[in-house]
């Protein structure tokens, strides 16, 4: 005693969070850290949603149904078949405890233990999490920095197919690349999962994070993706609600949203407030949305201005969410993020980046790349990039010589 | 297509909530429908939580850390620690969402696929739910009414471990049966516990729901139990807040606590505005549970007073939570509480009630048995022990000739 489970011994800490110890101390030594490291925005949350989420005095703060408030439901549903034009009703969408919920349950209810989750890599790392706790594995594809991290072509994709394969996962835009992807190549991914008798699990928390002109695609809308697609969907990012705890699992698959549901009849009930405060908001999404999409692209574009400024950085453009991917010259971003909090300062204040390993499920793989997630505003954002830029001029494991 | 996880197809939909299409259909026609189905009680949720959960407009509803809000569990570890003299500190407490998520990380963290969990039956279904999320399998010792459901003895304890079993799971106070257990008991089960490597995973969420004159006692006070015991708590019964999905995994065991934290982690936070709720209110605690607690028992007496009247209807008194099982002279309860729904009703009223067979594990167990929760005032209490009286005389398959 203690013993632990196979799986609890698997279970990696998130590769995300587990430099936060050493932010804690930095913080209590007085430093300020810009924190690029994760992805909680500084958007306030819109007034409207604070204003529903919550009730009056006397009243009783109940279980809502393990679906959802039936109005939440019916107002997510009018939400995907009204402005995105997509076939979903409200018997298509179960109403869970943020996206990660969603996603837990897509996978418990489509795999068993030794079956196998395709997905391109680097990728958000709590799908692995995911994963061991359904006892399955991912197989990861390759992506590169230097071809933008663009999906691989078809061929790539079934090769990897094996009998114990049951379903491809796609974050589109993507977490950690910021990459969006090209309709074609998504088109040959649900060809693929058709052909192949695979689910299409299609993580679109970002989906209107999209810069460039480009509009908001739902893999819902390509022909013949309904029949295996399980979209996993949030209210966290869109709404600036990451504490809310609301997402959705939207399928036209209904024995998969059944099992699913049978799952979430187990936790009795999403958090009821947060699902007040969507309710109220998804009737004006579009008038918060747009200006804080417009508001990210700025970033984007004075993040890019700047890491492209220092020498010796490789990042492509990204064209959603708000993550990117960049190759530092350093001989490890592990050691490198450890070091900006443990032995770097300048003024006073630091920056605090997610090493890119933890992205990876291939060892050695994004050794000498970090995630850089712009949720800070155009003045912190540019302080940030000085202070990397002077840290990567003085980190004693540098490799520009 | 579409195929299903093994563990998909073996989830059950709840018990509790399978009735909820029939409820509707009735609700729908005009009846009024007296709710002891299900243990959401009609308490006004304390007004200090419900104005401490929400945020000022221009603020961010932002994650809080994967363990939970610090304030919030250093305030959780001061109620451990103080009002009930446990040896707990903040370190001990893991926030989750819901006592559910609680029990699916303990579970998680210490059963692989086929290992077995101990627990008395009749149980509270989920704990099947979370077992097979983890391709875990409950192990049902067998209480009975005649007995008060009292815990088996030892012997019947130890018996029932096999090389796979990995743990006992207690609920005191009992969801379904009201029962508290005898602390004699308690510590033989902590005794086999420890001798034979096993955990003890305790589910005392009615913990304060206790009549009688008995004090509210928690595993981690019996001596050596800290050496097995996972407690799972919530916010949800003791401040009737249960829509605010806040509750807690509390243990010494410090590798568990950090394996169920790598769990959490994959989740990001627990719901930020419930954890707020939360945090105000467990500075006044008492104020708020006393006299509940007082309304409960009154109830209690209520229910057992009307209950007993009914001819051919076996009741043993419940000490705790707030939920009786009851033996009714009917063919069968499954039967009886769909009747109740489809083809009853008195002055436009019916009742609902949870049918026994859910809350077993052994085929054909309590088929005669319902699960009453008293969730309701004393007046619409005595008003749907009237109807279920009518009732009992009217239905077709009654067993009392």
């Amino acid at each position: 005693m203690p013993f632990l489970s196979r799986r609890a011994q698997l279970a990696p800490a998130s590769p995300i969070r587990k430099l936060e110890p050493l932010a804690r101390q930095a913080a209590e030594r007085g430093l300020h850290i810009y924190h690029l490291n994760i992805g909680q925005p500084d958007v306030p949350t819109p007034a409207a949603f604070l204003r529903a989420a919550t009730l009056p005095e006397g009243q009783v703060l109940a279980y809502s149904p393990s679906v959802g408030l039936y109005g939440f439901r019916r107002a997510l549903a009018a939400h995907y078949s009204g402005s995105l034009g997509l076939p979903v009703t409200e018997e298509d969408v179960l109403v869970t405890t943020g996206g990660s919920e969603a996603l837990l349950f897509a996978i418990l209810s489509i795999c068993d233990p030794g079956d196998e989750i395709i997905t391109p890599e680097p990728f958000y790392p709590n799908y692995r999490m995911f994963a061991v706790m359904a006892g399955a594995e991912v197989r990861p594809l390759r992506t590169r920095i230097e071809e933008g991290f663009r999906l691989p072509p078809p061929a790539v994709f079934a090769e990897a197919v094996t009998p114990r394969t049951r379903a491809v996962l796609l974050c589109n835009p993507s977490n950690p690349t910021g990459a969006v992807y090209d309709p074609e190549a998504l088109r040959a991914v649900v060809d693929l999962c058709r052909q192949r008798g695979l689910y299409l699990i299609a993580d679109e928390v970002y989906r209107e994070f999209i810069y460039g002109g480009l509009r908001p695609q739902s893999i819902l809308a390509i022909p013949g993706a309904t029949d295996v697609a399980i979209v996993v969907d949030s209210l966290s990012k869109r709404f600036s609600a990451c504490g809310a705890r609301v997402g959705c699992l939207v399928s036209r698959l209904r024995p998969v949203l059944e099992a699913a549901t049978r799952f979430a009849m187990s936790r009795l009930s999403p958090p009821t407030l947060g699902q007040l405060g969507g309710m109220a908001v998804l009737q004006e999404a579009e008038a918060f949305i747009e200006p804080m999409i417009a508001d990210f692209e700025r970033r984007r574009n004075v993040l890019l201005e700047e890491l492209r400024r220092l020498p010796g950085v490789l990042c492509p453009e990204p064209q959603g969410a708000f993550y990117l991917m960049a190759r530092l010259p350093v001989d490890s971003s592990e050691r490198f993020c450890q070091w900006l909090l443990t032995d770097f300062s300048l003024d006073g204040e630091t920056v605090m980046l997610a090493p890119g390993p933890g992205f990876y499920a291939t060892a050695g793989a994004g050794h000498d790349e970090v995630r850089i997630a712009y949720v800070l505003a155009e003045a912190p954002l540019r302080r940030a990039m000085h202070l990397l830029g002077h840290a990567l001029g003085t980190y004693p494991g540098g490799t520009r010589g």
